[in-house]
């Protein structure tokens, strides 16, 4: 089983940048924690702070691993462009933030991703995105 | 660790009620499986079409619990009583949703609940209540 | 034909209640007349002022009974768990109205009802339910 | 005792134009029909695809005749000079629509006519109008 | 001289909830001071979660009392039903709250029973349903 | 203890001004009943029909006196500058009406005070300046 | 001097509709009184119903008479058309209403044609006619 | 017959002031020009860039006049305070504009005063003002 | 192949109305000599100021003819009824604007017709009209 | 004459992604045919799934370029930048799209771009671009 | 050089008022602290509470000095005739903040004055008055 | 003090683009006459088309230099993803806009930026550049 995580803009600051929202570890450890745990899955990471960069990944692994991981961080609230890549592809893909985005500005309760997404998950910090790999394996999911 | 799940109006119908969307499946055998797959859990399950009996059972299990998942069906997206019950309570609450709520209707986006919550989970079919306790298991979570 | 007739909130003060909206009749013995001009029909009236209450009612009739005729009162307007209700069970359903509800408050205007009705009487009096029950008796109905 | 029915843009096509929204019946036939049906009535149809003509219809019955029942089609949501011809003349109206509008696009959840209307009929086919011709005839409406 | 206090939901939890805004005093004490104030006075005190239970004490004591108070807490903002059944009744009302409404998130701004009530008295504490009380005492009020 | 009193726009018109909403007493007689009931109180009184008057008086008063007490009339629902003006300083203020201004136009639903004033009183006549006092008055006032 | 009168829908209820808005005087004497008091102007009058005719009379009229007074009536707020043809034609145009418009429902305070006309008056009864024709024979008008 | 003029702020710059918007003259002639046309007036005029004043004039000629002729200027569309001193008084208010402001920015298409006043007259330069002179000498007038 | 021109209120003054906007040619002219370029088709031209004319003239050639090029000028941003028209017809209609719409008032950006057409041509002057008609000619269209 | 087409994001996909919108054919081929059938034109295609890209191509060909076709894809619908290098260039741009835009969701009905572009061709399948090129061939183009 | 800074409402309490926002220095020892900076110019400065001498002492300067630097405070997001005053006058106008405005609420976004000024500085504490005045003092400038 | 230009999308074009509104000069001359005046800075200047270079720059900057000068051009009115970036570092970020964008269309006057910036410059052509530099040289900015 293939998974591709795609990070959005900002999240290569994560340990950096707004502690007290997105905590202080960075991603990369927590993503070696998450291939430990994970060893019969082939895991990839990706992140970029550009929209293209998201959509041409997307293209590029949508037709062909099983499932996709995505925090599009503000893009998110913004990028029609994500959105349709994603319903343009094959691959199931479930939406992940860190914090809970229900609990902050107005502007991101919106997602232009959400529709098109098999789920959303949101508030768990980067539990978040092992509950999202956890969704993938449990068989039955809708 | 104790859980209670709440479900909300019209989830007393599933399996029956518009399976295109919920699925053929009710809950309580659902639940029973539940129950098995966590032995080391109280799992608690409560149901009610009735807006003031799920106050209630948020005030009866929400200082003494360790965890609350809630699937408050359309009440949802028009009980600002529901979320202040949260609010007022100090067990964690988890939000959980079994369609995709962002590729519904409008009015099924926003949530009363979900800003005095942990975080959401939604469009996973009934796993989304697994996932919900995965994320109170997990250590680290938020 | 089994027909339940369903009145919500503040209905029971009819003949009570703002005698220029509602007129100065109470509803039982406008029933007690609709049973005896409709003798062949097996009529049911139940009214309360608990959504729950309401919800619960739809659900214990709405997959036996030929038709259910619905003034939810104020709940028409606010009540999304009524509206799911509705969509969940498969008994047709008519939503009536005393009052000529779009001929008051702006707020009157929308119905969460009413697109999972068969369609909507309004504005005719007590007369509303004659007519409804007219729409279930008549051969053809849409 | 005389009644004018009067159907507004399109309604010509009825039996042609989109039948899973407006069935596959003709106006002309089911009028027939009514007529058999109420022969104590003076029943009266009119149909036009031009607003002015459907005002000057309701100008030279609104004070003569003993009800109007308009289907005033997609003019209905745009037409605030129907509404006030309604509100100018003295014989009572009453709206009809064959589908439910209220299951429809949004724009057609808004009416021009209903605030001047004694009440509104929608959803039933053309048992509407019928429904209709049943509010003028039983005694004590409104 | 005989007054309904009537609560709505989450106030039972006073002096338990929120401690910041609705501070650490929970309602029964402070009824019992209210009472001893008052000796000339039948005060009587009433809350529930459930607001059908609430539309249900406004028609009980809604046409026998001299005076209602009510804080409806969160279905101030969002239950068209109870402000029904305050403009149903011929008891005057009194809406209190006890943090100021105006204060806080947009959507608590707005009430459905104001405009049926004779006033509002909010943000003094539990010293506005005195003032509420004051307001029926006092000689000359509107 | 030392109050102010500060009346609005139009509000010199009292007694003359649409009595059906405002009542048929002037101020000024209501003002020195307001001191013989209260001789222990250091009342003072100020009107003006000047935004910018108003806005002095509350910064002449407003780190002096231990209360004000503004009807600021409609602007009430216009002035961003007296709202900034009484956040500025440190007397706590009250906001009262006359009228039940949620009963009225919508524009006057709105306050730009309200959100700097310790609460809102509303609907009671001449009463509400009473029912302010007294809320300085009483101790443990929130 | 030649001038146009343009009356739109329902103004040729006149003097029959709604007396309490419209006064009870029917348009063609007030047209013939007009007429004796200004001997030296060439007016001509013209109602209909129908948008496409008062957009023809427009037309006719509108490169050839020196003013043209329009009452819209209902097409004041819904007819983009008539304030599109009003823009085409070189002839100056006043905006005329008989009731004031802002003092109505709020769909009344919106006019497609004023921004292409002179100018507007509104709120004089017939007077508003004679305004009108005041305004083009004084001198130095804008 | 005593009229009061009243002009609002930066009108006080006519004739220097947009000359393109508001045309090259100055006020003050013109009102000479106007008692000379009508000298059985008593013609009175007052100008502020003050809204305090401007109610304060409203005041002072409201009850005793016979007719106030108000541009408010930028006032107009914002001033609820003027609104209420319009409603307050017994005075017949003519609204008047030099520009057509429905021809200019949306935010000047809204008025605070008009729902209040006999009518509007907008868009006939200073002529305005002489057509709304005119309103109060013809007889009939509405 | 047969095609229907359909043009709608105010185009009969091409050539002579707001020349920047639409050009100085007539509608005439360019007709003709599109006979001339296009022998092989037959064009038929038909304009009126009339949404009723508009509608039956759809009616009419809507089952019969291969196309309909509209360009219903105002009618194309206020005429539901037009746009059921289209909706109710079997041929394939094309919208088209001599201007760019989209770099006008905002109102002119919405279309109520253009949901039921097969596609939308705006801005190229009457050039529009021959790219509709290729639009038809060119095989594969869609 | 030299023609530039520029392909948004997505749009690399034609012929794979949701082919019910947008047919099954690639783009690669149908520029080649339009190629053949344009010898006499200088045709080039670029297509990018990032912004910046386009940004950088309209810039490049903007100011030596006869024409731009632009199928900004999503970015038709939120991206200011490339409406504001259309606007910064002196090439005329013409915006077309495959699909009906105004008969899908809502927020694909404004476009950014349209404004600064000559026109605007939509709903034609691949053949809106054939469409474009026609449109800068035809002489006269507005 | 002659410059003169206009202070709004509530800005004579710098120092005094809310400090985390506005800082703890008053305007008066800052204002001379400019004029021994700039001994160049001639620097005046003026501050009112009342909107009316703010827009007297814009026309008073407004045709004579050579740059006026306002900051008007609460009037900024409220006074239209403020905005009126600085497009009625010559002199060119330059909006300062002391806080960043678009940090504050959302009604603190929009200035009424922006559009008719040459530009806007806010953010920089007493520093924003500093800046303006270097933006008149520089050669070049727009 | 090393000080980091950034602009965004189309000032590329500067001098060549809408002279009217952004001046006739290219950066690059301006960006040479800055670091003259300023020898005692370290100022750099970047340029992008492209989202997610900007925010590149933003990342590689933000930490490390002593101020960030931006001009995002649209990209101010559509990135939360820029405006995040900016959140997410620690160097004090001013916006800065060459035009006064409250004087242009509306979606220019909201920024996504602005508060997450120290403050904000618009209007005052090139010159705005250097009045930022100018608030991070003054001592006791803010």
């Amino acid at each position: 089983m293939k998974l591709q995580i795609i990070n959005g803009p900002n999240l290569n600051l994560l340990g950096k940048r707004e502690k007290s929202i997105y905590g202080d570890t960075s991603f990369e450890p927590f993503f070696s924690s998450l291939q430990q745990q994970y060893p019969q899955l082939q895991l990839e990471y990706f992140q970029s702070n550009w929209e293209g960069a998201i959509i041409d990944k997307i293209h590029a692994t949508g037709y062909e691993f099983d499932g996709i991981i995505i925090n599009a961080g503000a893009y998110t609230h913004t990028s029609l462009a994500i959105g349709d890549a994603i319903a343009a592809v094959t691959t199931p893909v479930v939406e992940v933030h860190i914090s809970n985005v229900h609990a902050r500005e107005a502007f991101r309760h919106h997602s232009f991703l959400a529709k098109n997404c098999v789920g959303v998950i949101a508030g768990f910090g980067l539990n978040s995105y092992k509950l999202a790999i956890e969704s993938f394996i449990t068989e039955g999911t809708k």
